[in-house]
């Protein structure tokens, strides 16, 4: 009940194991155009690695990375403070082609 | 004499303190319109960082980012096997109206 509020089309890189991400998103991309990839700090790399490992071994299926972008968002850390941190959306697609 | 063959507007990301990178991505942008932020693996992280550093700490000299590309390179491992290699580039530039 607590993704609800989540747009259904985003999925959101955490601490599990990578492949629990790369299914998450080929279940998405099953029903869905485009799945937005989200990550922040440290797991910036895991979104780009699950975005290759789409685009490589799934070409086949003609998925392509169609859109990245880089911000930072402001969160409060657990000191209390404000930090910025770095965050990637990266949106794969099925191929026009495919 | 070891950087001759590479281009001289690619900031490419490796071990030393984040403030070497950003320090050698501004030192380019005073000559450069556009310098290129490379790295791969767990720098990725680094890269988007140092982008960030820049575009909000130097938000008056209005620089952006201008571009984000990532892909995945087939690189041979310590133990001779070839892996991908996940990759990100990252675009910063003055702004059209700095």
């Amino acid at each position: 009940m607590g993704l609800v509020s989540r747009p259904p089309n985003i999925v959101f890189i955490g601490k599990k194991p990578i492949l629990t991400y790369l299914n998450a998103t080929l279940t998405l991309l099953a029903n869905e155009p485009t799945v937005t990839i989200k990550a922040r700090g440290r797991s910036i790399v895991t979104a780009v690695d699950v975005s290759q490992m789409i685009v490589k071994r799934m070409s086949a299926m003609g998925y392509t990375v169609s859109g990245v972008r880089i911000f930072s968002e402001r969160l409060e850390s657990k000191d209390g403070k404000e930090r910025n941190v770095s965050t990637i959306e990266v949106d794969v697609s099925k191929s026009q082609n495919a």
